[in-house]
């Protein structure tokens, strides 16, 4: 690891680690940051070679953005909401509760001040960032018994990271953080009464719909994960214009990428988890989702109440949600509402 | 225009033109097209200089498609639904009355067979074609008067194009279509009674919110309107992998950014709207609503009965429509209903 934090340099190839905080292997998460090393490569025509580390193999998992940071590797592809300890402001860049879909994300960040703001934030700890993937809206997540109402998350042990996580706390669940690979053995256990993941794609390929009888939706707690390109500062400032443009060129074709493998995917899983027929798919219950939102209200306002620059994110978040939100209505919403009339 | 199709070489810049068929400076459409000029240029250092000429200004308004074909420019960009009379089956890659939205198609096209069809439609007219844009949902329009039946449009003279133009002439409206420099004039008039453009953003740029007192939405016509990049199909080759692929990326990533662009201004001017106080703004009554899905259906039906190659293409989509709505209704549409329970 000589000649750090400048990437090596041979016949002018540069030569990156990207490190991820995925398993290896896993479709759609670890898939994406695959995709997006190989885009960059060809589109340099291999100027730029990037070595994809999965989730433990370089660095321990959640230890990417420290490890960028420090120049152990030069990039990293993760979420920025599993790094809130070290600013809360970081889930605003990743999924808020009841907060936007991908597509206002990515609105927010381009045009609504956003990336500025991630740019202050993130030059804090000698990164730079870009929004590279989105999984699009995520589901409730797959539950032992039904649930009818806000008391019945009183005591549940319930898999669930982030702002929700921290929502679903207040509602007296008990939140246990388990890696993907060993949830469904922990339902089975009695370990786990609930868990949420992801949606029908990667849900079931870890076989969470064979633990659990109830599917619920909407995924209100990640409306639309954005995840993370990580770039260590220097390493970044050492790319000519062009390069960089490259860079943001290939995160930005990504995102459409893989938002749309994620919902093409998430539609077949869902039709087969239908014909097999041994899950209720149900919709939380309005009562529920009103509890939802009144105790999300609270914990994304905390989560923006800390330090300055955590203020100002949250307030421009906040701005830009009212307007989108009202403009999404009369759009898409109303669309897609009306697209089901019969 | 020596050397033609082979774009100029000098000193191994390749200099290309790029036809569109959008006004001069009009935001959101000629906007996107000359970014996308820009990010090619940038990202390739300068290698691939691409000149963005505007509706006229080298060929005539909708003579783009058979400029690139013919080699008279090397690159359109447009909406493939204005050459459906070269074959129906370009309606499916821009926008279809209840048909996708702007990530439900770029999930077809990606990731459910719509690409590989498009390159056998497109292939037969020398281009290579791909998504690069899109204005994300469009509103139903601006209206002199209230309709609340499906009667309100026998003899409505309404501007409308593409496929949502079928559905409302089979509605008995008649279709008059006007540029959008003459909307707002032709309104005022009387030579129009009702007309759609885009929304918010690009309607109000033209007066249209002065010229006529009710605005309707959704727009049921056009759910998500993706635009083309297209390239004539010898020159497309002529590229080395590298470079076929930093122009797909570079066409993906605008994807996004437009779409942001387009959702990020729809909802400040729809504010201006509501803040001015003189316009009227309108759901589409459901009893409306549902007489457009009727009609609709008939009319996509007929644009994907015609050729073996357009009823692949329409069976393709109406498969895929069928899977991703079912995973729409519990993912965006619940999230988007959800958010706004109170």
């Amino acid at each position: 690891m000589s000649g750090f934090p400048a990437p090596a340099l041979a016949q002018g190839i540069r030569q990156l680690k990207l490190v991820t905080d995925w398993p290896e292997g896993s479709p759609g998460l670890q898939s994406s940051a695959m995709r997006l090393a190989k885009t960059i490569s060809e589109v340099s025509n291999g100027r730029i070679a990037i070595e994809v580390f999965p989730a433990g193999a370089l660095v321990r998992p959640f230890e990417t953005f420290d490890a960028v940071a420090a120049g152990v590797a030069e990039m990293f592809h993760s979420a920025d909401y599993y790094f809130e300890a070290k600013s809360p402001a970081f889930n605003f860049f990743t999924a808020v509760p009841f907060g936007y879909t991908a597509d206002e994300l990515f609105a927010w960040v381009h045009y609504g001040g956003g990336q500025e703001l991630w740019d202050e934030l993130s030059g804090q700890f000698g990164l730079k960032q870009f929004l590279c993937c989105n999984t699009g809206t995520q589901s409730g997540g797959w539950f032992v018994d039904e649930i009818t109402s806000p008391d019945g998350f009183r005591g549940l042990r319930y898999r669930i990271p982030g702002l929700g996580a921290a929502v679903l706390r207040r509602m007296d669940a008990i939140v246990v953080n388990v890696p993907g690979g060993e949830i469904a053995r922990s339902i089975r256990s009695g370990a786990l009464d609930a868990a949420e993941w992801v949606g029908p794609w990667l849900d079931m390929a870890l076989g969470l719909h064979k633990a659990a009888r109830y599917f619920y939706y909407p995924g209100f707690h990640e409306p639309g994960t954005g995840l993370t390109l990580g770039i260590n500062r220097r390493v970044w400032e050492s790319f000519s214009p062009s390069d960089q443009r490259l860079i943001e060129a290939c995160a930005a074709g990504e995102y459409s990428r893989s938002l749309a493998e994620f919902n093409a995917n998430n539609a077949l899983w869902l039709r087969k988890l239908r014909e097999e027929g041994t899950v209720t798919i149900q919709k939380f219950d309005d009562s529920l989702l009103r509890a939802f939102i009144k105790t999300s209200q609270e914990v994304v306002a905390e989560a923006g109440s800390g330090d300055e620059l955590s203020r100002k994110v949250y307030a421009s978040y906040q701005q830009f949600r009212a307007s989108i939100m009202e403009w999404s209505d009369i759009a898409e919403r109303a669309f897609l509402n009306s697209r089901r009339l019969v």
